[in-house]
């Protein structure tokens, strides 16, 4: 019998789960829709017959990690951020659902942290203990390592709201609560109305389109749909002005960019290595900008390294 | 004979300069102008007859630590900003000059990282390990503390350039290259240009004034003028904007405001409290919000604190 880690990460819309070894090797994997409107408790009661199936006969849970796109209490095992897909994700008490089906140990850390510590140890990341971490998605997630160390916070937030970064200090209010977010600006989930805040929109083979996706906003704009270029370079814009922001902030020895949205990384990598080399205080070559290599299961490998580090002292 | 070290403070309009004992203890100080165009080694020079004479014959000078308005390397004791008030001092041999005069060690650091040093050792941050300090003067200086460190990045630039934030992605270009910095919204040297802004700004009394400073601003708007009270609030926005992205970024145990700014507190730190409540994602009393208490010498405290771990061993 293998003794095995189980990792979730909870996306927007998918939910990736996998089985993976303590040397973070992926051993089978499931993937299946997240339901909307489902409450948190429900959510993953739903998940354990599709968890049990996985584990099958010849394996034995040890632990499982959970990556959650929200602010999380690594500690307590919380959910802080009340504005995520699953209602009542935060008052859920989800180590006590491992326990309850699986008598086993259960961690939870933010989405964008665990990426981040999967590309580290696995991926783009490898050998450099300063990383700063941005995933382009639904929204724009972003983490930090300090010297091997995640950057949490008092309130275990440091480093992850780069999506939420002000840049448009007299800008719309996001969903948020802030004002001129990045999200706001330039994300999936915001790409329809700020499709339809571009003068003439309705020319655009987008505005044809039944659900807008970057990739076809990138597609569009190559193809000469002028609408399209204008998303494309004010969504460029606005993520590069808060990685430089970030870059600041930070200063690590490397960026690493991750996300759906990197399918394009040909446009995005340049674009964005060029307005830093234009507008930041970094001299050149003062940090390194590199796409994420481990793009599916870099969360599922980062809590499997949270989980040998933290519970398991391997 | 008294061992001491010499502080000095490379302010953008006057020089600071203090002798203290190895517990920061202010013994004799001494302050002059910071005249413009003087090259950093002519400026260095000159002060030399001012410091021997500070030191007198009952003192032993044992180090010097500079506080300097710039991006440092702190390990090669390096300016490493070309935008400086003093032409050529990334050129410069600093420790050189302490070397050739006295025979004695210097160190050189960031003027917002000396003062939350000095903050953190004897003012408002005392017992307090995880801060971020925010000065308001001539421009707005930023500095990190995690875990009793200061954060200091891969370029040296880690936490110092909070008044480069980009709070306005599409905006003016800033002297520093980048756009929309929340100086160039709000700061003591982009203050005639802001007013100028406003329409109607002839009518203000600030338009009299000789030379504009944010004491005048905050007294003209509680005098009634509506330009002022207009600039008043356009600053205190620009400031807050900027500060709440360094809250979620560094999510620190306290945030000290700094900078001769401050004298308006009472007007300041009320409105900055309540934009983070609303705006941040901050809980409440997730982070506390204070002044800085050791205004004029926290720089100079700061650089004894440096000089005592970083070479003496006190």
């Amino acid at each position: 019998v293998k003794k095995v880690y189980l990792g979730i990460d909870m996306g927007g819309t998918r939910i990736k789960m996998a089985l993976l070894n303590k040397n973070a090797e992926i051993l089978r994997t499931k993937d299946i829709d997240a339901q909307a409107g489902l409450s948190m408790e429900q959510r993953l009661e739903d998940l354990v017959d599709d968890i049990n199936g996985l584990v099958g006969s010849d394996c034995k849970l040890k632990g499982i990690g959970i990556a959650f796109p929200g602010i999380i209490d690594f500690e307590s095992k919380k959910i802080l951020s009340k504005y995520v897909k699953y209602p009542n994700a935060h008052k859920t008490d989800i180590p006590g659902w491992a326990e309850k089906h699986w008598r086993i140990p259960l961690l939870i850390e933010n989405d964008a942290r665990a990426a981040l510590l999967g590309e580290w140890q696995h991926g783009s990341g490898k050998g450099c203990n300063n990383i700063l971490m941005v995933t382009l998605g639904t929204g724009m997630g972003s983490a930090v390592l300090l010297n091997g160390q995640l950057l949490r916070g008092r309130n275990y937030l440091a480093g992850n709201l780069g999506g939420h970064m002000s840049i448009d200090f007299q800008g719309e209010i996001c969903n948020c609560g802030n004002r001129g977010c990045v999200e706001t600006l330039a994300s999936t989930w915001a790409l329809e109305e700020n499709l339809k805040k571009i003068p003439n929109y309705k020319s655009s083979i987008l505005y044809k389109e039944e659900t807008l996706s970057f990739k076809s906003v990138f597609t569009c704009a190559s193809n000469g749909d002028n609408i399209a270029e204008k998303l494309k370079l004010q969504s460029l814009e606005a993520w590069s002005s808060g990685i430089i922001n970030l870059l600041h902030a930070y200063d690590p020895e490397k960026l690493i960019l991750g996300g759906g949205i990197l399918e394009s990384k040909e446009e995005i990598i340049p674009f964005i290595r060029k307005r830093v080399w234009e507008y930041s205080w970094l001299p050149d070559s003062g940090t390194e900008i590199v796409a994420a290599e481990q793009t599916k299961y870099a969360g599922l490998q980062g809590m499997c390294y949270l989980l040998n580090i933290e519970i398991f002292n391997n």
